[in-house]
């Protein structure tokens, strides 16, 4: 089977350049519901008439959330059902983009598909309009060529992804026993490998404790020449407290927060020796290059760590101060810091408020001052870890050996995916980050990209992906 | 002649009341240009045409620093001779004002000048309508009276004092020794009494050292989550820097800042003691009563100390940082922290300067930070202090005295008055502050007043001061 579908991709290479060029066609960013609500809806519709050519269930859902003043696209929801003792894979992606203008620095018109060395240049081109339409080509090649799906197979598509996911963790809880109440394994393919040419699993994600620090002096703004050394001054206060979080080594200063912190395992460790990652290539991305030329940590796993396995802690800004050009001689009267860690296995949200609750306490009463203090967490969540060796990335991997040749690299991430957790809390089943597009696609920024080789590469092994589940007994 | 001109200002009270309606009836406020440069316009010609009635000389002088594209409102020019002889006082007031509009919280139409219980509320009431008036009814009445003006009379009033003077610093560079060339003294009559019911003569005011720092650790914003752990983020260099300046307690943690602050001598201190002003009443005004009803100093003599004859540092904010509500996880690239010092005698910016940027220097070394630091002071002012011997001041004082029964108390203030400065270093003549209107005036804020007795007083205490003006011999 593996060698009359790897031949029928290779001869229809032609065919999906023009399909993803149909889709990146469609501008819908969702960013702008205003103007491109009707782009989304549209780009729904594209791919809902696509899987019925492909004779599977479809569904527009009504968006949950959406309301008659603020209507927002539906959920696309495809079904092959194969046959009920087999497995089922639901598989996610979203058909909404990011914004784009060719005067934002592109080379050329961001939804006009267009290829240059053999890279496919558009908006949504990798994020996430090849991979989304790649499971739908699978499907189609097993039409074509006879072969039955060797598992049961869901599509959830949305179109709001970039702007929160509004709906989908609504559609997610009301349906964890519904659409969801049969899924086995779910596959996410929308993130990008570490590298440019070796492909990757994503086994883990950081979680978020985000907080707001905010101290008030006085009801209402005064002024420095009138009052400075008359009253004690909020940022004073925020200032000193926002200093004793975190250095300028990146090392956390706050009592307790590293106590949940799993330690590193030998096995864990051995996943980052392979990994193709290159600490030079990544200070563009980090865009340090013209600047100090240097990053927290020199070495490859170092780095790798810091930004993956262990919690970070950033300074975000100030809400209520001077944040304006120039000068102006304000003494502001409450003024709010903004700061976040990024959360690992095994730290808990709740457990870090109270512990940076303490810390804040602490440091504040060493202050002596009178002014009123408070702490409010505004987003706390868990991170997320998987396990390399669960049959649904063993599977993954398994489908990268056939076509790659190679084991994959096991890579975490710094961000969170939030629909990641959501699948896994909702159903209890495993989800799988399989991304097929490279580090270099540029996903979000201008000349966004899809290598032709990601392309064709990717409908590969997410079909064998396909058979590998198949194989799973149960 | 004290009696008659006395009885007869007495007598006009009425009529005082119902011109200065005249004035805050046209809404010149000067930050509104758009909108309001023909109000200020129609505001200098109405101050134009009483110096007209009066007999004296005018001229509404083009502002200089006006163009076509930006027209300014001009500056009046008065000028009452009366002998070469006799000593020449240049008076100083503007016309315009500040914004507002009943909704802000005004209890009666702020561009109707309305009594209540003996005061008139009003937008430009006490700032500056009242007292620029008031030397023209002194005029007034020497006029009708018969009585000979005791001193060569100039009166420059300007229509920008609300949104920095335009025009008027280049008027007095351009005319130091035209306009200005004969003046023997200049009084303005532009700040408050310190108190509610007992007159003053302010000798000293602030200067001010605004400086913005500025750490830059990347090209562009990252994302915490991708980034975080990866680069020395700018904004921890930022607060550590910021947080090494002042303490909770107000007190600069920068080496060398007081070096040069003029130790308190005996005469000085004498001012503090008969000052009328109450520490409790002053917490409202600095709004702190709903917080922690605590001030920085709790007896007057150091809450005044701190504010008008040591310096004070205020962290002012953040520029380039997340500065909205809610919550970004934003890495700012770079970002620019403001903060100023309020300098006193014989603090120079120059050196102030110095200071600072070896403090920061030596607090970035300890960071260890390969960030870019950059500072940059963006204003620099000396501070003012005159001499509550000056026979200006003297002058004013016996006035006082005169109208009062009582020795004024000498204030400084912890703001700039950049005019001041600017007439004694053009012309090397002492200036007066000669404040009329009362503490509680509300200036710039709603229900901004002029007790009548202000009103009635001040005419009185402007004419005597003349008077003690002419006696001065040479
Ligand atoms: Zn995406
Ligand atoms: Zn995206
Ligand atoms: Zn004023
Ligand atoms: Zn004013």
């Amino acid at each position: 089977m593996k060698e009359r579908f790897f031949a029928y991709v290779d001869e229809r290479q032609r065919r999906y350049i023009d399909q993803l060029g149909e889709a990146v066609a469609i501008p819908s960013v969702s960013s702008q519901l205003d103007t491109h609500l009707p782009d989304i809806q549209k780009m729904m519709e594209y791919a809902a008439n696509f899987i019925q050519r492909l004779g599977g269930q479809w569904e527009l859902r009504d968006n949950p959330d959406g309301t008659s003043e603020r209507p927002l696209p539906p959920l696309l929801l495809g079904h092959f059902p194969v046959d009920p003792r087999k497995k089922t894979v639901c598989v996610y992606g979203h058909l909404d983009v990011q914004p784009a203008h060719i005067d934002d620095g592109w080379d050329s018109e961001p939804f006009v598909l267009t290829e240059r060395d053999g890279k496919l240049f558009g908006r949504g081109s990798t994020d996430d309009k090849g991979p989304a339409l790649s499971w739908l080509w699978v499907i189609e090649a097993h039409k074509e060529l006879g072969i039955d799906l060797p598992v049961n197979i869901k599509i959830l598509y949305e179109g709001m992804e970039e702007y929160g996911s509004e709906g989908l963790f609504t559609f997610i809880r009301d349906e964890h026993d519904k659409f969801l109440g049969d899924v086995d394994f779910f596959c996410i393919s929308d993130n990008y490998w570490i590298g440019k040419s070796k492909p990757c699993l994503t086994y883990g994600l950081r979680g978020l404790a985000y907080f707001e620090l905010i101290v008030q002096g006085c009801e209402q703004d005064l002024h420095s020449g009138n009052m400075g050394g008359a009253v004690h001054e909020a940022m004073t206060d925020l200032i000193r407290l926002m200093g004793t979080l975190v250095d300028s080594q990146g090392r956390i200063l706050i009592e307790g927060v590293m106590d949940d912190v799993k330690p590193v395992t030998p096995e864990e460790e051995a996943f980052y020796d392979p990994i193709e990652f290159d600490v030079e290539s990544f200070k563009e991305e980090a865009k340090v290059k013209s600047i100090s030329n240097k990053l927290l940590h020199g070495n490859k796993k170092d780095l790798l760590m810091a930004r993956w396995r262990f919690p970070t802690l950033s300074l975000h800004g100030i809400e209520g101060a001077f944040s304006g050009s120039g000068a102006k001689t304000v003494i502001p009267a409450k003024v709010k810091g903004k700061f976040s860690m990024r959360l690992v296995p095994d730290q808990d949200p709740v457990r870090i408020e109270q512990v940076v609750r303490a810390h804040i306490a602490r440091e504040f009463e060493k202050l002596n001052s009178p002014n009123k203090v408070e702490l409010n967490m505004l987003h706390g969540a868990k991170s997320w870890l998987s396990s390399p060796d669960h049959p649904n990335y063993a599977a993954a991997a398994a489908a990268i050996q056939t076509v790659f040749q190679t084991t994959p690299d096991y890579t975490r991430e710094g961000g969170s995916i939030p629909i990641t957790t959501a699948f896994e809390e909702a159903t209890g089943m495993n989800a799988l980050l399989l991304p097929i597009g490279a580090c270099d696609d540029m996903a979000h920024s201008q000349n966004e990209k899809y290598n032709i080789t990601n392309l064709m590469n990717g409908i590969k092994v997410l079909g064998m992906y396909l058979h590998e589940l198949g194989k799973i007994g149960g």
